[in-house]
């Protein structure tokens, strides 16, 4: 059973209540890099990258109470929101844990935050994490 | 302000009840290949490495209830319990880091699961993730 496939982490999500503070803690005092901070208004959310080595650090704040994080932000505070895994076919990948009893959240993958291919994993299905998955662009 | 004072991604602990239980969802299901697998009585935790790219995913379960993560579990169940960053000197970065106000919950680094030097930063300071440092061997 060595699969391995999961390629890398592409990101860690984590849920702030506001961008700036996060941004000052992450940049201006643990000293990584914003490469891109972006608006994504049907999800009520600002979104800041920040590289580490090949994965990045994704910090997603809140526009309004309406947004996609304000409910976890509210329920558990700020912290780790998701884990998001690079695969090298994600319907593939989709249709195997579909199979194999996992809590697949969608039938097929839709357009993430970073233009690619993406899908949910019930936290229920997998140790009480959120787990998205990435579909790999070809080097 | 481009320090990239992050190298990676080094591991990300995930607080699981049950070994075997976890093992058969991230190895059976999501078909990430174990490791390792190690016990630290002193710490109280059964751990299982998997590699995924450059970085680990740690599953951390209790040995009995007095284990470092059973409080963890109790009050918010299974789920990311700590992320982990490679750093080039792990010292400088503690010192650099109490400088600027981050709660740094050990003055020296401790040998930590894998044998290198490691610290942690409180998550009142860093958008409530758990921060653990890792000193990167010199490749």
């Amino acid at each position: 059973m060595s699969e391995n496939a999961l390629l890398k982490i592409a990101h860690v999500g984590i849920a702030v209540w506001d961008l700036d503070e996060a941004l000052e803690t992450w940049q201006g005092k643990l000293g990584a890099t914003v490469s891109e901070v972006c608006t994504l208004e049907d999800r009520g959310l600002k979104i800041a990258f920040l590289p580490v080595g090949e994965s990045l650090v994704e910090l997603l704040a809140p526009l309004h109470e309406k947004s996609e994080i304000s409910r976890f932000l509210e329920k558990r505070g700020p912290g780790v929101h998701h884990l998001c895994f690079g695969v090298a076919d994600i319907q593939e990948r989709l249709n195997t844990y579909k199979e194999r009893g996992l809590r697949v959240l969608m039938e097929r993958p839709e357009i993430g935050a970073e233009g690619d291919p993406v899908a949910f994993l019930h936290p229920k299905s997998t140790s009480g994490v959120l787990v998205e998955l990435l579909q790999e662009t070809q080097g």
